[in-house]
């Protein structure tokens, strides 16, 4: 008889040793704020490791703490769901320079004063550095499958590339080996929004009552717009007006889509610091995981650089609606694998959603998701 | 011996009478700033009306008053190019709710101070029917050819539609007959940026040595942004940084397509009027061809919208990367005038210059051109 697998913990780790960058800093006494759901088998090999996106956070399959909500991926993970806490130990880190627990632009520094802008600038690899000396923390030492959608899929990716012997699978999601020139723009556009906003104070906003609510909302409006399809979009919202039978002839929100945009704006700003939006943001147009190589448009080279984790099983998913990581950017990672001599298997699924299929009901996936932690 | 053509000629004419508007109001002493090329036949019978785009002016062919580069359709315009001054009489007005010269929110209302905010709100169909108004003034009953791309298209339709007795040619490009719910998000973002800068003041900013410059940079950014296409954007910037050999690990603009939008950014601000910018996106997201007939979905009423307009001839062109006004939109109002009998041609032309393509080097939209206008 095993026990019942708990619901979660939620756990605060602080690292004993300073954690080096790939800027060339150490963060000293680093903090990693994480979860667990099910229990870590004795020979700890069911471990899942799930890496987060750009606004995630460790509560997978949780509520928020501020907005009440359930997990972002509650429907993924849980008892007899495609990520089954009955049969694997899954670990949900808040990724370095976020802002709900781990450390980031928001934390006190050793002087005891907050970060803001000083808190360094960190890289995906660095996030993913983290992550190791967590499962070096819980004992871990090769996981079952490290699986992440969006930045969460470049996460995984970049951990199969450096600590390949820490994993035996890898399920990337929506994702890509470098962030495109698109992405990167859509990107400088936010972190522009943010900084343009005189509350921003040059990032030392933290305790002068004045946050820069106003350009991080249109930072987000901006970037959820590329979450969702075209067709998402003209379908859940057309042109209908909102809560009127005319147009207002004025500057309201006279359109549904409108009025959906300022709210997503609006209620971002409720559960997330704006300088952590700038350094993850950063830290993905940085992301190029064959820059020590060449450069990620030349496969041979995205081969070498995943030539290490050849051992390693991918899976990797792409959605056809999807444009802001298309199925290109999945296809050129596909390649890269096979030059390199990974087992690989891709599939571009059909969905509705967008970029943001990888987190709604979109069954297909499911049976993928369930497939590959079973092979 | 004809005359040789004058290069041009900039004028400002003020309405006589009230302009009436869509909103109910009616715009007291309106002004229209317009640049004509060519001479005008005896007959009256070789006017083409050049509506401008979003942001574009009057400067069709002649050089911009403020940056001093030539005029934004300099290579479509001119003696022996497809619009040919020596042969037609090019009319280019400025845009009503612009900041170039005709009346928006930067002039002056009746009572002596700046509109501002309290500018009405205007339509597409406002903008035509200040043309119209123009065409009137210079004894233009009938054109041979109205032209327009992008917002400029939407115009052309407008005046296809609703003054079908007024040209004898339509000629509409990159453009839509009812706004797509993902280009109301991208203008929303926009109008939100601008609005949150405390520098904007309620649209009052005029004359207090402060304008929402951050705001309207961040806006234009993010337009900018959907006016190219990804293809665009790997090929000319990629991930190659700006002037430096590695990353900063800061918040610079590292790579060269941040650094290229940072310029176009605040370039944009020193021509254009943030107010102008709110108006003029207010209109295109108002735009909807057929509302009076149902609506841009169903394509019998886009039908009935265009229905006087079936002795006019249609030309329709669109751009195979253009994601902002995909050539569906143009298909679209293809299919209405087939429904509707009008005579149309339509084509997708292959252009690796995304939304931009209308204004850059396509020789086939070129060759399109001239074609159509000699028919």
């Amino acid at each position: 008889m095993t026990e019942p697998a708990p619901d979660f913990t939620s756990t605060l780790l602080e690292l004993a040793e300073p954690l080096p960058l790939d800027c060339g800093k150490h963060l000293e006494n680093a903090r990693i704020a994480y979860e667990t759901y099910g229990i870590l088998s004795p020979d700890k090999d069911n471990a899942v490791l799930i890496c987060h996106a750009t606004t995630g956070d460790q509560h997978v399959a949780s509520p928020h703490p501020i907005t009440g909500k359930p997990g972002w991926w509650d429907r993924m993970v849980g008892p007899g769901k495609p990520i089954d806490t009955n049969r694997f130990y899954v670990i949900c880190p808040n990724v370095l320079g976020s802002c709900m627990g781990t450390s980031g632009p928001a934390s006190a520094a050793p002087d005891g004063a907050v970060y803001a802008m000083r808190f360094p600038v960190i890289t995906i690899r660095d996030m993913v550095r983290a992550h190791v000396a967590l499962l070096d923390a819980l004992g871990v030492e090769r996981l079952h499958c490290v699986i992440g959608g969006s930045m969460g899929g470049m996460q995984a990716l970049s951990l199969a590339a450096h600590w390949p012997e820490r994993t035996l699978r890898v399920m990337a999601i929506a994702a890509t080996a470098a962030m495109p020139a698109q992405n990167i723009a859509f990107q400088e556009v936010g972190r522009q929004a943010i900084m343009a906003d005189p509350n921003w104070q040059g990032g030392a906003y933290y305790g002068t009552g004045k946050a820069p609510d106003a350009g991080l909302a249109v930072a987000r409006m901006a970037a959820h717009i590329t979450y969702l399809s075209e067709e998402t979009l003209g379908e859940k919202f057309g042109r209908r007006l909102q809560d009127r039978e005319a147009k207002s002839f004025g500057f309201d929100a006279d359109f549904q889509v409108e009025s959906y945009l300022r709210y997503q704006g609006a209620a971002f700003t409720e559960r997330f610091d704006a300088n952590s939006y700038l350094y993850i943001t950063r830290a993905m147009s940085y992301f190029d995981l064959a820059e020590d190589h060449g450069d990620a448009e030349h496969v041979g080279r995205l081969a070498d650089a995943l030539a290490p984790a050849k051992h390693v099983r991918f899976c990797l998913v792409s959605f056809d609606t999807d444009w802001l990581y298309p199925t290109i950017e999945s296809r050129k990672i596909a390649h890269a694998l096979n030059a390199a001599g990974a087992p690989v298997s891709f599939v571009e699924l059909s969905a509705p959603f967008g970029h943001d299929s990888f987190l709604l009901d979109v069954p297909a996936l499911d049976q993928v998701m369930t497939g590959f932690l079973q092979r």
